[in-house]
């Protein structure tokens, strides 16, 4: 075993049985530390296989988007003998297997007790939508727990709901967070455990953690809706004379100082912090009188193009970034993603060459590069042969009685070597 | 050393020097998995510490979510001789020490490269706004990365940004992933280094892992902004006749059927579903008529209160959630809260008592129960005597030359003993 401080997680073996987005995503998250992950699907493929957004063939870009660098197996998990095989799996893989992420208590074979009266070390990783197994998902949890009713324009009547699944992705970081603990824990003692999260859980935790639920408790003033504007401080979007849109931050005084001296409202700012008896250089102030001082800065923007305003932000600490749509990041043959080393070009069957995200955890100046997602069952005999031993005649037992089935014809953009802008054909490079 | 499978992480050392979300966050987690971690802060307290929300007597809310269960220290970072004090404790604690998670690369003493020389198998923890080592925030990176484009109301003219900071929520949890495979690493091969994570490249690796920029680049049709629906699928927001709110998801063809059964909407779509040639046992069918099957539904719920509409949807395996405000999960004595094992209450000082989120990750069957988080400086000679072998007259002469302070004194409400609902007193329940 080759120990590479880039590839820490090479070695482990976790077998994962999900759909959607948390698990998947933190199985991708452990696979791009090195670990072999081995996603178990039915037969045809998991539910979200078709989940859009979809490639002009159908293939779901979302699948493809969060199965990256994993194996895939095919199995029919309504047949003992199916359950039978991914059990033997989930069991294997020496002294560092033994591990498994699930979003599912459902299978029979497959549980937790189940599996540690075959292995007692197994590290069991499950993902629930509520505490006590029931169903929740993203957006049942987001109107649940609070966000969506402070989210939006001010004047918004009804409760904004985020279209990023904030939720999924916090959950499948802690599951991941859980895993690697709890694979610890093994290490140093031999004794493997259970590792739960539910997604409402995260998300209330989320608003404890930042402080919500605590003024809720505490303060008899609910907290508002404002916009865009940033809670606490001085911060909001702006649009130019040319119709781009901005959004800036200040949250230290210098910061503040900056922002006037670019946008020449340091003499105004001045006399209405005297008329007004503030201190703007306290954030507090800032806040309390943002609409004033926001509606002053705002007439600046309007009557300066994007290109003006830039010139005077980039002399200063303020912080600042224009508004840009997936479209404008894509733009111009995705410019913006092809200088940005977090990204590499895939070939992913059934989709074609685009430019997917390696991982955003550089370990030790190195990063794991983008390689293609499995097809359905593409891994199937691979997995079954070196990890269970099988030979030819039991795949096609296994095949006659329908527990597996015949690998699906390869498509036309088949292979799935990982390309890169930038000459690597390797797990990690250096950038 | 005892090792209990509910605190995988009892006798790892942490040094924190951090602020506002993303690094606290990650640091917090850890502690809660059972690290040892010891905050840093300059004299005074780090910025973040007066951040909103606030408590009637001042004291942050937000700070006080982000830090529970840390120790805390306050040192001159200013002065060559607190920065030293500060690096001693990087580099010591043994060998489960020799681990810093920051936000910071400007102290001139605390660089990677001076304390790896003191400590080969040092493990740096580094968040950065981009990954050039550029400054972000939360809502830049937000308006960078194409999310507030397509959030928000169909109708909206702006960029709708998140009130939850998801960017920062998701960057600490990566941290505090790279850093347990990081040590992993260390602990099979002795080996340190660093793990850099970038806010922004957060963003985008989310963006690309959901298809988004995989559609932006393959799609000629760019991702509507559509509301409250659930992309690729059926489920939005209804109202009730007594003015509540509901999100309603259907995700399988059971879901769907089952909602049209609990509606009396079966014969009525099935005419819809002929009429204009669409099978919506097929979830692009139904999101591709999401509004006119919307509307129908929206028909129901509106000549139902909530109360006939929970009694309906309650016989089915429909996902569904009440849309809740903050308020409301306070409300009633913080019952809904309460009757949450996640949450125990606090007493802090200088807010008083409230009910505050433990760890999200139940580990073997329990987690770690919330605890107050520290004053500024709170553990400043217990950590230089503990850690560092410090004499009275060695605090005496650092206070002489202000490298540190003298305590601040203690506020009214200042036992920090956690305390909750189910009679606990320790850091670990079973529940």
């Amino acid at each position: 075993m080759r120990h590479d401080p880039a590839v820490p997680l090479r070695g482990m073996r976790i077998i994962e049985i999900s759909s959607y987005v948390a698990t998947p995503l933190s199985g991708m998250t452990l696979a791009q530390l090195g670990a072999d992950v081995i996603r178990i699907e039915p037969l045809g493929g998991a539910p979200d296989r078709t989940r859009r957004p979809l490639a002009d063939s159908g293939t779901s870009l979302y699948w493809s988007g969060l199965n990256k660098g994993k194996r895939a197996i095919e199995v029919d998990l309504r047949s003992a003998q199916g359950r039978r095989l991914v059990a033997d799996l989930i069991v294997g893989g020496g002294r560092r297997g033994g591990i498994v992420i699930s979003n599912s208590e459902r299978q029979p074979d497959l549980t937790y007790e189940a599996l540690r009266a075959r292995r007692p070390d197994l590290i069991h990783v499950l993902l629930t939508g509520r505490r006590d197994g029931g169903t929740a998902v993203d957006y049942t949890v987001q109107a649940a727990t609070g966000f969506p009713l402070v989210t939006g324009p001010e004047e918004a009547a009804r409760p904004v709901n985020h279209l990023l699944p904030a939720w999924d992705v916090a959950a499948g970081l802690y599951l991941a967070t859980g895993l690697l603990a709890a694979e610890r824990h093994r290490l140093l003692t031999g004794e493997g455990q259970q590792v739960r999260v539910a997604l409402e859980d995260v998300a209330l935790a989320t608003a404890g953690n930042l402080g919500y639920l605590a003024e809720a408790q505490l303060s008899s003033a609910p907290r508002e809706r404002i916009g865009n504007y940033v809670h606490g401080t001085f911060g909001r979007d702006f649009t130019t004379a040319d119709g781009e849109r901005l959004m800036v931050v200040t949250l230290t005084p210098r910061h503040w100082r900056e922002l006037l001296a670019a946008t020449g409202l340091t003499d105004a700012v001045s006399a209405l912090a005297s008329a007004l008896g503030a201190d703007f250089m306290a954030e507090s102030e800032r806040y309390r009188h943002r609409k004033v001082l926001g509606e002053l800065v705002a007439g600046w923007f309007q009557t300066r193009t994007f290109a003006q305003a830039e010139a005077a932000l980039r002399t200063t600490r303020v912080l600042w970034s224009k508004y840009r749509s997936f479209t404008d990041l894509a733009a111009d043959g995705a410019r913006l993603l092809r200088e940005n080393p977090l990204m590499a070009q895939v070939r992913q069957p059934g989709v074609g060459r685009y430019w997917a995200p390696g991982s955003p955890v550089v370990m030790a100046g190195e990063q794991s590069l983008p390689t293609a997602s499995p097809r359905v069952g593409e891994h199937t005999d691979d997995v079954l042969r070196a990890e269970l031993g099988l030979s030819t005649s039991d795949l096609a037992n296994l095949r006659k009685t329908g527990v597996i089935q015949y690998p699906t014809p390869t498509t036309p953009t088949s292979p799935t070597t990982p390309t890169s802008g930038n000459e690597v054909g390797n797990h990690v490079t250096t950038r």
